[in-house]
């Protein structure tokens, strides 16, 4: 490692601390160094709060510490427009900063390359690309949405080693054990949505919510709960269940001409009419709409079998997240996957597999399709997905 | 750690020299130490061959060193009996070792806590107990045999993430790829036995051989073959099949009352007359013969979802060797266990997980029921099964 990829890593672990919170904006980490030393670190915390450069001068400020000639390392390209912060790059300039080393570039097509120009108009001298990989696989759904208008897609299945999620008669609690089912609260804090279907709503009355004792460690005590996105199907969806009523965790209905919604209650939640297809909601329409309408970065589908399926049948799936239960639970339970009709091995699609980690007495696979997309975002997942798991 | 527990570490590592190889005898590792210093290791390496501590005494030997003074560390109980070799107790008394650190008895109820009494009888000083379970955990087959009369049980399934063996018509190469395929020959040559069915000899026609070059790095090119059991079923078994070929891998035939057997061709090969239970042959006898006639420490499963499960269901299965290969193949494809018809998710058994590792672009999860043989067995078993995976 060059001393240039140091004090990046340190300004990507400082943005790190914003993973559960920035959403919609980007997991941001900033180091000034001066004489090879860390002077001062900031991170971006949440919308509306500072960014991670001022977070860092507001810190040097406060212990007095000018930022006069020194070199300010940032995972991402300093702003250059007003927004509900003044533009970083305009305050580095002001601060006197001789040096900017920055990660990669701003996604954003409008935006992208202005924030070097400004530096560079004022004699800042600019270096970018430095860890790039590593600071794009931070934000992953930020890219996603800036470069493919839709969300980083992440399917969650618990299911046992034979890969069941209930007994014939939908008797499920629990597949996992708590250590996992915990860690899905840290999985749920890094979405922007959790999605889930009528079928689930009407099975399980989930909240899916984040419960803040398993973020809070991760995230300075802030909490900030993901919308909840409820696809309506064929059956009716209980708009008397839990996911509805109000709470912190705001609640969007989705519904296509072919779903069946009491419309008599409807008026009682956010609804978005999305066209039908493939038996249900468009998929495609409706990523494209949760990052257009819904800066949503990335996606958590907690669903049922039908549903999962979809998005991975779809090709919509970005990360396959299977946690194991240490159980059996035989031909005659529930499959987790709906028929795929293989006929030939050779026809199968193979995953890649991105870490497998012990989770308390159960396991949690990570797997990515092999797009070119998935495999820039998930280099450095470890470090993304690198928090305490609790026994 | 103690110096004690350095040196029996130290000794323990040896024994793993020879976990390929050693069947039917124990893993055994020896190192001799004065001043604070090994002076000379070894190990034993097959049956016929001298035994770890007149290994290690050879080497010393080799290098004209004396062993007057020294103390002697030795993962089980020097032998006291006229076997194959002479007994090492006797050979430790005349070469003037002054002190036997043993990491645990010999569990052979006939000869156990002899070895340390002709020792101590002769005025060496004995300590026992150091790293006791770390011994055994290194030969949890010869403990079963000798304490239990059976073999210690593991049993492989290779499956999809979603639990599948095969698709529906029955194609299934392949389900994990190169590196997990690999992986198998060594956990084969760890076995005394690799046993299967009639129906995946019908189906794959499989050698259920060692391949030498997956083993041979770990174990200094000495390769041993397994025996090779065959269970008879409902079905004829094709005795022309690639398993009953003469080869430097010996086969035994299983049947019972009501298995299907060609009689013709039944000559051929040699056949274990068993009684008949649960659909098959008694696995209970089939464990005990095959441990007190053949001498079989460790015993691995390498069936069909009906023999697999049935090894499961009915508390024969010590371990549990889960490969998950990353694809996923729908509800339609077959199902890697037989129904086992839970009606409440509290009446499932969760086994315990001891250890998870990527193997490639595949995972192996090593599973044990939660008998307090299996977690005495088990502590160290990272250690070994921890040897080189190819990617």
């Amino acid at each position: 490692m060059t001393s240039d990829e140091l004090f990046m890593q340190a300004a990507l672990q400082a943005a790190l601390k914003g993973r559960f919170t920035t959403s919609p904006n980007p997991r941001v980490g900033c180091v000034f160094v001066r004489n090879a030393e860390i002077i001062s670190t900031g991170w971006h915390m949440r919308r509306g709060g500072a960014h991670a450069e001022l977070a860092a001068m507001q810190q040097a400020r406060d212990r007095g510490v000018s930022l006069e000639g020194t070199t300010c390392f940032v995972t991402l390209e300093p702003c250059s427009h007003f927004g509900t912060t003044p533009p970083c790059a305009n305050a580095l300039i002001e601060a006197g900063v001789a040096r900017v080393v920055a990660a990669c570039e701003d996604p954003n097509p409008l935006v992208s390359g202005r924030g070097f120009n400004v530096l560079r108009a004022a004699g800042v001298d600019v270096t970018t690309g430095v860890l790039a990989a590593e600071a794009r696989a931070l934000n992953p759904g930020f890219f996603s949405r800036m470069q493919r208008n839709r969300p980083y897609v992440r399917v969650k299945i618990a299911a046992s080693l034979d890969g069941r999620t209930a007994l014939s008669n939908g008797a499920s609690k629990w597949i996992t054990q708590s250590a996992a089912r915990e860690d899905v609260h840290r999985l749920r804090a890094l979405s922007s949505v959790v999605l889930t279907g009528a079928g689930t709503v009407r099975a399980d009355d989930p909240m899916m919510t984040v419960r803040s004792e398993f973020v809070a460690r991760e995230s300075e005590g802030e909490v900030r709960q993901p919308l909840r996105v409820v696809l309506a199907g064929q059956q009716p969806v209980p708009l008397t269940a839990k996911i509805f009523q109000p709470t912190e965790a705001a609640t969007l209905l989705v519904r296509s001409p072919g779903s069946a919604v009491d419309s008599a209650e409807a008026g009682r939640v956010a609804v978005m009419e999305c066209a039908a297809a493939g038996g249900g909601v468009d998929l495609t329409e409706l990523l494209n709409r949760l990052a257009l309408e819904h800066h949503c970065n990335e996606l958590l589908v907690e669903a049922g079998p039908m549903l999962a399926s979809r998005f991975l049948a779809e090709g919509l799936c970005d990360e396959l997240w299977w946690y194991s239960g240490a159980i059996l639970l035989g031909a005659d339970a529930r499959a987790a996957i709906e028929p795929l009709n293989y006929q030939d091995m050779a026809a199968v699609d193979r995953l890649s597999l991105r870490a497998v980690t012990r989770v308390g007495n159960d396991t949690r696979t990570i797997l990515s399709p092999d797009s070119d997309q998935a495999a820039a975002a998930n280099d450095l997942q470890t470090d993304l997905y690198h928090w305490t798991i609790e026994d």
